[in-house]
C-alpha cells in the first residue's frame, strides 16, 4: 500500500473495527476519554465505569508516560496497563495506551486494544516499524512540529510493514502562541480525508490545554467532519498526577456528549 | 474602556449595528462575501447582484491591495470603493474594504461602513490610532505572527481613541506547515468571547488559501461560536486577477449558506 | 531598480555614505548605539558624548515607539528627536530613529539621518511607499515572521519610490522558543549579500532580549559577515523606561567594541 | 546528577575525552566531518582518508538513516558501521554515528565511538535511557521543535541512567522561514553554557540546507563559541545518495578549515 497513492473511491473510507460494534471511521463519531495517567485501580475503575455507563466504548489511560523530565512521574508501566485491560473489560471498553519501546510491543499486546504512538515518537521510526507488524489498531499522534506530509509518511512506515489499520489523532503543532498549549490545526481533517483513506480524530486536551475550550472545539471537530475525539477526563482533575489544568469531571464530559448528540443529528441533514 | 477590564456580564456581548437590520455579534451569524479584489464596475456589480440575492448583507472587496510586490496589482483605489458602494447600494449592502494609509480614511469615509485593517497593519499604531478617532466600525485581522494579547491590545489602540465598534477577525497564523496557506487558529473563538466583548468572525478563504476548504471550516466557524464568516467569492475565480484559488464562484457559495444555516438551526437546541 | 535583478558584480556592493567620512557597506563594519527611548536631554547627552568618545559615529534613539499597549510609555515624539539630533550634532554623530507615520517624515526630516523603518511595519505599503520619495537612508528592519523575500520584496517598494539607500537589519524573527525574546537568524547575512547589494547590520538587543548574549552574538555578527550592528545603551539600564533588560552600559559596550576590533583585524586575514 | 542544578564553576567545562588526544569541549575547537550516509567501501575509505590527512580526528557517517519516506534509501545498517569503523581506525579517526533503536546499541557498540541521537528522536526516552546505561559519549542533537529546557532535559534522561559524556548539538528548529532547510539558532551556544556544563557542537549543514551558507555559518559558530561543528562532506556530492545539496566536497572543507584556524588565533585574543 502506498497511502498517497490510493484511489478516488477509497478516500476517507476505511473503518477501523474493534469488535463488539465499536469502530471508528465511516459514519462513526467515536468518542474515546480516560485520564492523562493510570494512578490507581480504584482511579481507573471509577473512571471505566461512569464513562461506560456514558455509552463510551473506548478507553484511554496512559501507563508509560512520555514526560519532558526524567525525574517527573514515569506512569505504572505494565501493571497499569493490566489496571486500564481489567477496568475495560469490566465496562465493555475497549484500550488505547501509549506505548514508547519497541521492546514493549509483545507484553503490552495482551492489554491495549489499539496502540498510541505519541506526538513525540512520530518519526521515531524503529517503533513505526515494529507496531507495523503487529495485527492491532493503531492511533498514530502528529508530530508536534509534522507537516501533514511527513505524519502520512510515519503513517506509512507502520504500514509499510503490513499494518494498515492506522487512526490519525491531530493534538496541536507549536507555534508562538503561548495562550494555548499548542495550536490546534483543525483544517487538517479535510486535508487527510482527501489524502488519504484513513479516519482521524481530533484530541482537545492536548490541543488546547485549556479544559474550558474542549467543550467548544468537540463541536467544531464534529462540524468538520472528524471522525472523533480524544478527550482527557479525571475522576477529579484538581488532584491528577498529570495534566490536571486540561481535564475534565465525569459532569462536563456528560455535557460534550450531549452537545455531539444535537450536532450529529443535524450533519445528517446535509452532505459533508 | 480597557478592553481587558471588561466586567464578567459584558463578555463577548457587544453588538455591532450597521443600521437596516443588518449586525455583527450577539444572536447573528454574518456572513460577509466578495472579490478580493475590485476588478472592474462589472464584476462587482454582478457580484453583489448575486451575492445580495442569496441574502448575503455585506458586501468585501478590496481596492487598496497589500501585494508582497509593488509591481503586483495595486487595486483601483479610491475608484474602486466607489464601484463598490454603488453596487453595494443597489442591492442593500453594506461595504468592507481595507485601508492601508491613515491619510487615506477621510476620502474614503462616505464610501465604506466597516474600515479593515489588514493582517500585515495589525501593529500600525498610526492607522489604528487614526480609525479610532472615527465613528465606523473596524474589522481588524489578526496579525500574522500575533500573539492573542496583542490582538486585545490593537483593538485597545482603537479603542483608546474613543471608536469601540470594533470586529475582530481571525485569517490564520503562519507556521511550518506548507500545505495551508496558513494555519487557522479555530480555537481563538472561545478564547476572545472569554477575554473581551467583541464579535469575532473567521475568514476560511485566507486561513486556508485552498477553496476545498472553505465549507468544512465554515461549519467549524458556526459550531465553534463565531459570529460570522468573511469568504472570497468571484464570478469567475480562474481569471480572479489575486486570490484565485482561494476564491469560490457563485453556487459554491450558495452551498455554504445552506450549511450554515442547517447547523445553525441546530446549534440553537444546546448551549454553547 | 529590482532588488532581485541585481548583476553579479553588484552583489553586496552598495556603500551608504551619511557624510563625514560615515558609511555603512562595503569594508566597513558600523556599529550603531544609543537607547532604546529617548527620555530626556541629560540621557541622551550623556549617552552621545560616551559612545561618541568611543568613536561610535550613528546614535540610535527611539521618539515615537510601538508599544504593544497604548497606555505604555509612547516616546517623547518630534521633542524626542530634536533633543537627538542636538546630542549627535555636538558629538558628531549621525542619527537613526524610527517613523511610524508617513504624516512624521517631513516634520522629522531634518532631524533624523536615517530613517528607521520598525519590524511591525515591514509590509506597512503606505509608510515604505513615502519614506521612498525621500533622498535619506532608510534601515528597513525585517518583520517578526517575514521572509527573505517578503523582507526584500519591502525595500523594493522604497527603491522603486527612487530611494534605493536602504540597509537592512534582521532583529530575530518569532518562534516557540521562549528563551530569547526572538530567534536571530545569523545565517540571513550571506544570503542576503548573495541575492542583492544592500547592505545588512545586526540588531542583538531585538533578536536575543537579553543582554548577557549581545557580546558572543556581535562576534558571530562580525564573524559571519555583517556589515555592522546596532546595540541597545543605557546610561542606566535598570532605570530605562523601556528594553532595560536587553541594554547594555557604557562599560559593557566597550568591551564589545574592543571585541570587534580584535575580530575584524582577524577577518582581514581570509578571504570570508 | 542534575544539569540543571550545575555549580558556578562548572558551567561550560565538561571535557568528552575519546582517548589519543581527541576531545570535544574545554579549549578545543573540533571539527567533524563526513558523508551524510555511508554508500560503500571505496567511498568512505576515500574520504577518511582525505579527511585524515586534513587532520580531523572524528569521521561522522550515516549507517541507520532516519529518512521521511520508508522507501528512500535506509542506509546500510551495521555492514555500514563496519566499514566506518575500518576507515576510521586506518586513518586514527574516531566515529560518530546515528543509532535509532534502542535494540541497536548493543551490535553497534563496538563500531562506534560517539553515539548519535538524532533531532528526530530527542525525546525518544526510550533510546535516551538506553544509551544512558552505556559508557560511550553521546550526541545529543536539539528536536525540530524543541525549547532549550526541553533538550536540557533530554539530556538529563542520559545522565540520570549514569553517562554524562553528553555533547549537544545545534541543528536548527523549524519555522516559517523556506530559504533555509532550518533556521540555526545561535544565540544557544552562550546559552548552552550558562546553563549547563555541556560542550556545544554546531551542525551547518543541516542547520542551512545550502552548502553556500557553511563557510560564514562555520566562522560565526567559532566567533560565538562553541565548542566545534559537524559538517557533510563527499567525495562527489552530486552524486550523494541523501543530501547532496548541503555537502561539501573535500576543497570547500579544506577552506573551511583555514577560516577556522585564523579565527581561532584571533580569539584567544581576548577573553570570550
Amino acid at each position: 500500500m502506498e497511502i498517497f497513492k490510493i484511489k478516488n473511491d477509497e478516500r476517507g473510507k476505511k473503518i477501523i473495527d474493534l469488535g463488539n460494534g465499536i469502530k471508528i471511521g465511516g459514519d462513526e463519531f467515536t468518542v474515546i476519554a480516560g485520564p492523562c495517567s493510570v494512578e490507581s485501580e480504584e482511579q481507573i475503575e471509577l473512571t471505566a465505569q461512569t464513562l461506560g455507563s456514558m455509552d463510551i466504548r473506548i478507553l484511554r489511560g496512559g501507563a508509560f508516560k512520555p514526560r519532558t523530565s526524567p525525574y517527573a512521574f514515569q506512569g505504572l508501566g505494565l501493571e497499569g496497563l493490566k489496571l486500564l485491560k481489567k477496568a475495560g473489560e469490566k465496562n465493555n471498553m475497549k484500550i488505547v495506551s501509549e506505548i514508547m519501546d519497541p521492546r514493549d510491543l509483545e507484553a503490552s499486546y495482551d492489554f491495549i486494544d489499539i496502540f498510541q504512538i505519541g506526538s513525540r515518537n512520530m518519526q521515531n521510526f524503529a517503533l513505526l516499524k515494529e507496531v507495523g507488524k503487529f495485527d492491532k489498531p493503531v492511533l498514530l499522534k502528529r508530530g508536534m512540529a509534522s507537516t501533514i506530509k511527513e505524519w502520512l509518511m510515519a503513517a506509512e512506515y507502520i504500514a509499510s510493514e503490513g499494518n494498515d489499520k492506522i487512526v490519525l489523532c491531530e493534538r496541536g503543532i507549536r507555534t508562538f502562541e503561548e495562550y494555548t498549549r499548542n495550536t490546534l490545526d483543525l483544517s487538517v481533517v479535510p486535508i487527510i480525508k482527501e489524502l488519504s483513506n484513513l479516519p482521524i480524530i481530533i484530541d482537545p486536551s492536548h490541543g488546547t490545554g485549556r479544559k474550558e475550550l474542549i467543550k467548544p472545539v468537540t463541536r467544531a471537530s464534529v462540524a468538520i467532519g472528524a471522525d472523533g475525539v480524544m478527550i482527557e477526563v479525571h475522576p477529579n482533575p484538581c488532584e491528577a498526577l498529570s495534566d490536571g489544568e486540561q481535564s475534565l469531571n465525569f459532569n462536563e464530559m456528560k455535557e460534550i456528549l450531549s452537545n455531539i448528540k444535537a450536532l450529529r443529528g443535524c450533519i445528517d441533514r446535509f452532505n459533508c
